[in-house]
């Protein structure tokens, strides 16, 4: 059976919010949060424009995300987010109760793996969803950054 | 020399703020941040108002924060919590490399020792502030739920 909504098709909409954080000078990760294939929030990385180490993609996701089901728990929903999330984001999809996390490259140094964060038990969490893409449009970020300054 | 403002005397303020976070219905747990002697943001948890998972006391503050400093950093700053951080809200203080981070009870559940989360080395981390007080006013939060329940 033709499948069109599948992990790919969903990762490619958290990229372009990556890319959206690009255009603005943040570092560049997005993130959306799907249910029964339909996207309910899209959000990315604003730390720069608000001013504020809270406002990651995933935690505006999962804000938004709440919002649109009136409810605080994301219950049947999938995140996708282009980059591993850090342990603040992945503390916070602990408390959503998340069914899955979905993302795109791995973060070797901040990622939730490599710092052990816990997730809840009802949440299953996978990376490598378009993740040459992703990990590039952060490395090509960085490079910038480096000849700007 | 007499010391009228000690780490006592900022806690105090932050179990004002678990106080009317009790008040409205929600888990009593409140924050403050203070940077010489100044509190410049005040919080208390939100979560069941907000419908937010993310809406913890010590986010609220990180962001109020940052806001009043006008830079995500809260360098020179301490937070002052009822309730030791969660993964999330720790994670969300290494982003902030705050300096001094002061807690009243230990959660030994879902606390940010128990969970491992990392801090940032920049950070330095006690509790036992007017925890007796703290872990108080949270178990009675929770036998009155239970006798309504």
């Amino acid at each position: 059976m033709i499948q069109p909504f599948d992990d790919t098709y969903f990762m490619k909409k958290a990229l372009q919010e990556a890319e959206a954080a690009y255009d603005k000078d943040e570092i560049p990760i997005g993130a959306v949060v799907v249910v029964k294939n339909q996207i309910i929030a899209r959000a990315h990385n604003l730390t720069e424009t608000l001013n504020d180490v809270t406002a990651h993609a995933e935690m505006q996701a999962i804000t938004a995300a709440a919002n649109y089901l009136g409810g605080k728990y994301l219950l049947d929903c999938t995140l996708y987010v282009t980059i591993e999330p850090c342990q603040m984001c992945a503390g916070a999809l602990f408390w959503s109760q998340i069914s899955r996390i979905v993302y795109g490259a791995r973060d070797e140094q901040r990622g939730c793996v490599e710092m052990g964060t816990k997730l809840h038990p009802k949440t299953k969490m996978e990376g490598g969803v378009l993740a040459e893409e992703a990990s590039t449009l952060l490395k090509r970020f960085f490079i910038e950054k480096r000849n700007l300054n």
